[in-house]
């Protein structure tokens, strides 16, 4: 039975959405989930939500992160924030992983402040999945990977070498995606593309076996999807992630525009609906479970802030697979094969 | 009268392609075009072409520069190819911008050995024009101006501050718009988010009254359009511009892919067809005349090189637009306005 610290009290629809899908976890699974957070509301609100208390237990604490305040400060003032517990709980083995759709800053700062890097690891990255053409793995996914899209501004080649393998083991295992393509992104494919940090990356990672090393990939490989582990600072991961993002809206916007201009584009608009719901299935970030934090020896999987209840429950889920599948022995074995010197 | 230097052998539909554009613009407007190539194919080509022999002239050579070619090899191997005798035209006071859609590399190489770097740019940068949602000057143009997109890695923050300079001076005389709004495209709109070099150039353009600066964007504000100026590193540019690239292939794949799916989507897009070619026509690079090369104290237009005829006449008409409208002297005199200490 695989135990998560999940913070009942982060998030833009906290509680009451994501203790709603813990509820569901513990109908649906045999994972064990343990909510920590203030009691009482947590208590009233598992009153009207089927849920089996077997699977599902409260961890009491009354202060918590909110989403627009300043990280640092915050964990200061209330060290018995709800986000400060769960990783605590975590360290001290009462459970295995922790989910939070909370305040981003605070959730990475916690990790660093309670959890230790995995020996070798210099910079811990957080990873995202976004949607892609191609899809990849025994269950078809159809995303990739790519990490860093935290803080990192400027990259070493070991933290580009580090992102690799652990992109590479938490596709694998997530995925189930045995031989994950892994690629620096660059502004060109050849192998003298790319910052000196960037070029060194590549040349160590072309001589590393276990990675499944595909080179560099450009721009317009990332909607298509050339690669499942996407290698960049963040810096560039957040551009990228963003303009993604902007993308879809910018589609959308057109959408309406052709669905006020004409009335035979109303008609064609309507009758493509099926088209444009499997468009948005395909791209719905609920559907993924959320952005791992990766190079601590305990891991942390962030859900998106706007979370509802099918978000939570697939992040949960998600958590539950990398214990299970091993991921952090995984990246330390890794790690330690890889030869920096 | 403007005169253009067009190099006619440059470009994938080279020369018969190109120097059809070349003949439109004779017809169409008051530029001369000084076609720089192999007089004989040129002339060849002429003779089936309407055109106006009073604004078109040959100047003859018959070594170029492949598309494949190794940009440094070979320029050194033929002196008198047709890019490097076009840009000394130019140098010499006999054309006044310079227009080409051959090998990249081998444009920016001549430039840089050909004309001189306006006092006080460090670096020059290549800037491109890319589809939006939002419209913007005069004429009401689908497209904001991004720079480097060429092969800085790293930049300063100088460089920063004279690719701003340097781009808003550009989109306030192509476009018509008197005030183009200048962002730094950065992981965060915040003044305290990205490199150091990107903080230090944030903090001097807030400082200088002649550009609109509205601060930093994130890659959400690219599609959309809220910048009309989007400064970055050559790097940042180039994956920006393959992305965007990208995606357009991928929503036409995903329409190819509901077009086979269901006999209703079919009718569906078929009844959208005007509202899709309506929005190719919105991101259709033909109609934007090409990418300028700016910090020279001469004008270089790189236009794609998949142009054929419409694209070519593009490009000519976007450098004697540039040139009418005095954008060097205008670049010279910000820079020399701005004082950097």
């Amino acid at each position: 039975m695989t135990t998560i610290a999940f913070d009942a009290m982060g998030g833009d629809y906290a509680p009451d959405d994501v203790v709603r899908g813990a509820a569901w976890i513990s109908l649906d699974t045999d994972i064990n989930v343990i909510l920590v957070g203030d009691e009482k509301k947590i208590t009233d609100i598992l009153k009207d939500v089927k849920h089996n208390p077997e699977n599902l237990s409260v961890h009491n604490t009354t202060q918590f992160v909110g989403m627009d305040e300043h990280p640092k400060e915050a964990l200061e003032k209330k060290p018995q924030a709800s986000i400060l517990v769960a990783a605590q709980l975590v360290r001290d083995g009462k459970a295995e992983a922790m989910v939070s759709a909370g305040n981003t800053g605070a959730c990475i700062l916690t990790c660093a402040k309670t959890f230790s890097k995995i020996p070798g690891i210099q910079k811990a990255a957080l990873a995202s999945v976004y949607p892609t053409e191609i899809r990849r793995g025994e269950k078809n996914d159809p995303f990739s990977l790519i990490l860093d899209v935290g803080a990192t501004i400027n990259v070493t080649a070991k933290d580009l070498v580090s992102f690799a393998i652990m992109g590479s083991s938490y596709a694998s295992r997530i995925s189930k995606n045995p031989k994950p393509r892994v690629a620096i992104l660059s502004n060109g494919t050849e192998e003298i593309k790319g910052s000196p940090e960037m070029l060194e990356a590549y040349k160590l990672l072309k001589q590393y076996p276990k990675i499944n090393f595909i080179g560099n990939i450009e721009g317009i490989d990332i909607p298509k999807g050339t690669a499942d582990v996407v290698v960049c600072s963040g810096f560039t991961g957040n551009i990228v992630l963003k303009m993604l993002e902007g993308v879809s809206e910018t589609v959308v916007g057109l959408a309406k525009f052709a669905y006020k201009k004409r009335f035979a584009w109303k008609i064609g608009l309507f009758m493509l609906k099926g088209a444009i719901s499997q468009l948005k299935t395909i791209t719905d970030w609920e559907q993924y479970g959320g952005a791992p934090l990766l190079g601590f020896d305990n891991l942390f999987i962030k859900a998106h802030g706007r979370s509802k209840a099918k978000a939570t429950s697939n992040a949960i889920k998600v958590a539950a697979k990398a214990v299970r599948g091993g991921l952090i022995q995984e990246i330390s074995s890794s790690i330690k094969d890889f030869s920096f010197d």
